[in-house]
């Protein structure tokens, strides 16, 4: 067996060893092979970072094996490191299998030195450029590679400005600049207890094994645990010789996307800076030039450039987000990679690639994040409503946001983190900053472009981004921002509109969202391609209209405790409550039964026929009365002033029955079926409304709507029996009084692990299974979800201790083995037992997925996760059958 | 295929048929086959009762059968039913698969009306007796048969006894019982609404239907429902000759056992009663005589019974319970069964029974109900207190007993489910006060003797019982009991010794019971044959000693929690938990260091060397704390009674606290290793505390001990990970303090379903799983044990939802197959984990077959279930071979 192969040329490699090389590194070579002009270098694999992790030390051989490829580079470039000449100099980038942009570090003029920077003055003939690049190299490295603190180095700069009256960096001579340059060395040494190297390949090895270590850092591990990516991937390092953007007035460098990222317009879209770096363009510190204005500089290389977005374009059949450099008129593609884009973008892109005959409608189908439609159908600005714009901004990343202002990552996390909006204000972002981005409803800076920081974060998370609001001056130390004669602080709620950059001052009021065209095309292609099917969960007829616009085939849950809750019945539910006779009970459920009727009659009539699943009452009772705290200081009150007999009297009677109810642990106490074996007469009462409400809908609508009641909290077949046989008792005695004949059916929720441990019994009684995996996931994982989320499940996962909160994630490990295991024994004594899903992971991509996977035959979500789940579910076949495929190759 | 047989004769059947024909038919039958004399008749199947059961009719072709084999019984004893000259009569009784004394009905003298009698009186030449048969019929059919309450017939008795001046039944002259039968009849009618049936066809019929549906029965499915016993057995109808114990003084009525059922003793034991039916001698109506002073009356009888002793008990091989009945100097067996007995009589007649050859020791240990000996273990009174004798009885059934007086079965059971301890005094009880027994610590009646229906159900429920107290005047209206002049009122505390009869007034103290010669011999041959380890849970040295006195071979569960409690700690407790730092927690975690260093090293003394699994500590940390609640009442009654801004201030400070803590279901919240995960340091000063004490144990006494460090509450990997890594950390670290080496090893309860489901990950991580059944019964069923008992589970249980309670027995078809998933999946990963079960099922004798048959290391339970446990897991063994042979036949 050979040695191991840690260190590639670019033109060794190709696309597909993504895994080995990194996205860019794999794409850097590709480009290479189709004949790109890419400046050279050489990948050092993902592999070697991995190793690198467990031990702290290159694999043996590597070294010489870098040294190999230098030599290689060296000659092909004509160039070499060190050289005090005509010296190469050196990109080192790192590059993982998914992108993590920002997240990991990058060290750029790699190779100068003082004898180096005075070659390259000499080679460029240009003194300003050489000792530009050199204090860039010198900050970066100090940074990245040896720990110092960047901001050391940026106020270093900017005392060299105060002092010569520099208003801009370009105003600083190449004098200043070799000034400057000792100047940030002290500042290094001063750091970092050590003085800048000056040997060029420990520069190198030190800037790669920073690259590796980088893998490891905080931001990098967050944003891997919210995009899901593993963390024993490793990343690559790329070295490659370095193209200078900042040589002049004929260079530059730029961003673009082969169609629009934010809309999915069909149109090149990008921006560029002359006589700048990548970071220039990126970092957002200098506005940016659109695209189409080098027609006035460099109108050759923008021809190139439309050539090479053709050619792209057709070779990956999709959207590319591509960095350029252009050094002394020469074009140089820096990097290629399939480009993040908006919701709406997608869709369109879908659609448009499918049009074109680019890609089929099963690749458009897999083209979707399912999470990113969350954002398409969050609720937008009420257009009815009359709102003052405060400011005006780039529309870097669509939708609405309303939230009190925040200044700072760390306060949005901590806010955003109990629930409350919040909206992030910042002159910038940084990859520090993502923890905030992710708890806030929105972000907005007064800096930076579409490409900036944020607005390339924001999209990926879908949530709106406000960038370069040049009116607004922030102050992020005394937390405000001003625009105007107006100022913002702290905790004044503000509202923004992500997609035409418009800034609101106040708590604007927001509207649901709709379908777009593209979005019901790709939803179509979903609903031919999906098997699972996709209900709804809703209380009410209004939900229940809703859902149905965005293609709900049922409902999944229809919840009847609310219905209790409503004012005018809750005292009628209290009195049933404090009653202490069958018959007093039932006397206040009579009074209850035309409001319940009422209820199922709308959503009978909403459903049209659909099916609609009807859980019935599930709480404790003691959740209908007054809290035993609050019971007991009103009691103690009345003593301790004086009230009257009688007032204590009836409040000491109150006491004792919110006390007779009072549960230790409510979660696992008297709620569900214990309720209706326990007290009969309320499951019947609702069964009768049930049954009476669809007599009613059939005899006017001339529809029989379909009618599924489930009984909840089932841990024992014989549970399910009783209630069984008293659902049926009491619906056969109302039709035998309405004379007609309703279909219905009789289920169960499976959220007791014992239910799902003995479903072959239980099945016995059950026409359908549906997982109530709210319930189900705080049982299995003995997680109350009132007291795990603030509390031990929020330190879980700030700790990594756990990937996903796993109620909005599906257990699929825990809880899924559960859901498996009882569809399998449900199955076994009926073959055709209905099954579905009603918790909240109905509305969770991989969630659904699984659903999909493990036999369901629907899932039920809330509405506007509707459209989610159609997708999901389409993709979850395609993805079956690409496995399907590969196991079959 | 040929129709059912329904009906057997005696001579048809054996022993073995038991299933079929009941216990008592079956060994009718094996009776007559080994020639002991026994009045001939039939037995209508088990089979034949669960086709009544189920379709409210005699199978098909049933009738007839019956009609046949009646025939044939007339034949054989030429006496025919229904014959004015010659009358046959019958007696109809049932006869279960398990017996259920006194649970179902039974007709006697059945085929008596105004001709036959006339003809019994004629043919035996004695119209008093065919009288007295008539009203016992009249009176049996009324109550039986009809549905009239029995008190009804018992009053006119009395009526009459008045009437005439009779002090006892027997003043009553023949025509006094003639008078008597009319009015019998003319109870019966106003009772039932039809009259008396003439017709002794319609009588049989009516009987067996009567026996059939007696199956069905309240009190017969609450004695199944605690016996274990299913309810489809249904049971089997005794159709037998009748023979007549009250035909005069040459007759008479007995019951035996081969050996003393209270003491194990090898003696024959008796009771008889000449001119009487059995029933006189069961129900306790007149004291009967001692076997041995039949010398005097009927030796020859006296002297057949002792070899029919011998036969018997050789033939069956165990202790037999026997009926006889004398009919003019005939001695006639009506029933043999193997006894009852008390649980230190089982193990002398299991030890004695061994000596002799009669059974193998494998047999001995199958002889013994393990769940008798608890009462053999439980407390005894203080034989050092002084105790004043206030009446003295028949010592019916072992055992101390102290409680309240209380005068009716309803109320024991009202008063004893709530955990408040009674007495049940009474005069006599019946079937009817069994739920009464079940509830009480023992039992006291004035009349009945050893084999009375008191003295028969204590000892087979291990409950102490004082019979025939001939003292007591019990008023059960006035609800008192009179000894002289002492009145004993309803609440009075009374306290009794089973074992010698006495009863004392007030509450009398209790001692720990031990074992006696022969326990330890059974015990011992259960060591020899049981694979299974018995561990104890023990929290203190005391605990540790007297489970090592019970056999206990370790500690399977050291709760640390209890050390929290005590009065000198509490205060740094409640300090460590209000701290808002961690170096504040650490500063008062070191002073309750010591504490815990103390306890454990007291416990590892106790232990000396034998394994000892500590459970760091579980409980939500408000447990420690004031309830909200009591704070929130607290704060008000300050506020509202105009305390210093001070005390408020203060009290404030601990609500808002207490508030943080508090959870909505502290069951599924921040405890067990959510607590280690979030702050170390607490377990990381138990660790230190119990290392620390390892080392000084074995530093005095030379010995280590056997350190098991469990971490509760797991249900992710990676929790016990972490967890694992802090102990290692935490005790190396204290092991190169003291330059010692201690072997320790780490596990983790299995009580979160998810880990059982995922216990291939978690065994990575564990040297052994320890499965707490309590908190995994509540998770895997969503009952929480404070909420359901005494509420819905109560509920489940009386109304036969469930068989038995989830917490006492395990859960095996839920809970059970997530045990015995996870022993599965974790041998899958280590091949030799050791695992064990530390809930209280671990000294529940189905509960430890179960843990022996899944394939456990040991089950730990608390100290005075450890002889149990040891039995059971003997009798596990036993079981399984019984089994494996079966299987290879």
């Amino acid at each position: 067996m050979g040695a191991t192969k840690y260190v590639y040329d670019f033109s060794e490699g190709n696309a597909s060893m993504k895994p080995l090389l990194g996205g860019k590194g794999a794409n850097l070579a590709e480009m290479t092979r189709i004949g790109i002009p890419v400046p050279q270098g050489f990948i050092v694999t993902t592999q070697a970072c991995v190793y690198y992790s467990a031990n702290g030390a290159y694999p043996e051989g590597m070294e010489q094996e870098i040294n190999d490829h230098l030599k290689a580079l060296e000659k092909l470039t004509g160039k070499t490191l060190g050289d005090p000449k005509n010296p190469l100099l050196l990109s080192i980038r790192s590059g993982a299998v998914f992108s993590m942009p920002g997240m990991m570090d990058t060290v750029l003029n790699l190779g100068l030195n003082d004898e180096t920077v005075a070659g390259l003055a000499a080679a460029t003939g240009n003194k300003r450029f050489a000792y530009d690049s050199y204090r860039r190299f010198i900050s970066m490295f100090g940074d990245v590679v040896m720990g110092v603190d960047p901001q050391a180095f940026e106020e270093e700069l900017w005392a060299k400005r105060d002092e010569v009256g520099a208003k801009v960096d370009t105003d600083l001579t190449a004098d200043d600049l070799e000034d400057l340059c000792d100047r940030l060395k002290g500042v290094l040494k001063a750091g970092a207890g050590e003085s800048f190297p000056n040997d060029p390949m420990k520069q190198l090895h030190l800037a790669i094994v920073a690259v590796f270590k980088s893998w490891d850092n905080h931001r990098a591990k967050v944003y891997r645990r919210t995009q899901g990516i593993p963390d024993d991937l490793g990343t690559a390092v790329n070295v490659q010789s370095m193209v200078f953007g900042n040589k002049g007035e004929t260079s530059g460098t730029g961003v673009a996307f082969t169609r629009d990222p934010s809309t999915g317009e069909n149109a090149f879209y990008g921006e560029f800076l002359m006589n700048a770096q990548g970071e220039d363009v990126v970092a957002g510190v200098r506005v940016p030039r659109p695209l189409p204005e080098m027609e006035q500089v460099q109108p050759e290389n923008l021809k190139k450039l439309y050539e090479i977005r053709e050619t792209l374009e057709k070779h990956y059949r999709d959207m590319q987000d591509l960095e350029f450099t252009i050094e002394d008129e020469k074009l140089y593609m820096l990097q290629t990679r399939n480009g993040k884009r908006t919701a709406p973008a997608a869709f369109k892109m879908a659609v448009d690639m499918v049009a074109e005959g680019l890609i089929s409608k099963d690749e458009g189908l897999m083209r979707i994040d399912p999470a990113q439609l969350d954002q398409l159908l969050h609720p937008r600005l009420d257009p009815k409503q009359e709102l003052n714009v405060l400011a005006k901004g780039l529309g870097a990343s669509p939708g609405a946001g309303v939230g009190t202002a925040v200044f700072d990552a760390d306060e949005a996390e901590e806010l955003g983190s109990k629930g409350r909006p919040v909206i992030l204000i910042r002159w910038e972002t940084n990859p520090d900053d993502i923890h905030g981005l992710m708890h806030s409803q929105g972000v907005i800076t007064s800096h930076g472009g579409m490409t900036s920081h944020a607005a390339v974060v924001a999209r990926g998370m879908g949530k709106p981004c406000i960038a370069g609001v040049q009116d607004m001056k922030v102050d992020d130390k005394a937390k405000t921002a001003t625009i105007g004669a107006v100022v913002i602080k702290e905790g004044d709620w503000v509202s923004m509109d992500g997609a035409t950059g418009r800034v609101f001052l106040g708590q604007a009021k927001l509207v649901p969202a709709g379908e777009d065209e593209n979005m019901s095309a790709v939803l179509g292609w979903a609903d031919e391609v999906r098997r699972l099917r996709v209900r709804t969960n809703a209380d009410t007829p209004e939900d229940a209209r809703v859902a149905r616009t965005f293609g709900a085939e049922g409902i999944g849950l229809c919840r009847t405790e609310h219905m209790f809750m409503q004012q005018e019945r809750l005292p009628h539910v209290q009195a049933m409550i404090m009653s202490d006779t069958t018959e007093e009970r039932e006397k206040h459920l009579a009074r209850l039964l035309p409001f319940q009727r009422e209820d199922f009659d709308g959503i009978f009539r909403a459903m049209e026929g659909l099916p609609v699943t009807i859980r019935l009452l599930d709480p404790p009772l003691h959740e209908f009365l007054p809290s035993y705290v609050d019971t007991m200081l009103e009691l103690q009150r009345l003593q301790l002033t004086g009230a009257s007999a009688a007032e204590i009297a009836k409040q000491e009677a109150l006491a004792a029955k919110v006390k007779s109810l009072a549960e230790a642990n409510p979660m696992l106490g008297t709620r569900g079926c214990r309720l209706g074996i326990q007290w009969p007469e309320i499951y019947a009462m609702q069964v009768r409304a049930i049954i009476e409400a669809a007599a009613d809908v059939m005899a006017s609508t001339g529809k029989m709507p379909h009618v599924e009641i489930m009984i909840p909290l089932v841990g024992f077949e014989q549970e399910l029996k009783l209630m069984r046989q008293l659902t049926i008792d009491t619906a056969e005695q109302v039709l035998a009084e309405r004379k007609v004949k309703i279909d219905y059916t009789i289920g169960t929720m499976i959220e007791v692990p014992r239910a799902a441990v003995t479903a072959d019994q239980i099945a016995n009684q059950a026409d359908f299974f549906s997982f109530g995996t709210n319930d189900l996931t705080q049982m299995t994982l003995a997680f109350s979800r009132d007291d795990a989320e603030g509390k031990f499940l929020t330190h879980y996962l700030s700790t990594d201790l756990l990937k996903a909160n796993p109620f909005e994630k599906l257990d699929q490990q825990g809880v899924g083995q559960l859901i498996a295991m009882a569809v399998q024994k449900g199955r076994s004594v009926k073959p055709n037992l209905k099954t579905g899903i009603c918790g909240e992971h109905g509305g969770e991509p991989t969630s659904v997925k699984f659903c999909h996977r493990t036999g369901l035959n629907y899932v039920s979500c809330s509405p506007y996760r509707v459209p989610l789940a159609r997708l999901a579910a389409a993709q979850a076949v395609l993805e079956e059958k690409a496995a399907d495929k590969k196991a079959g190759d």
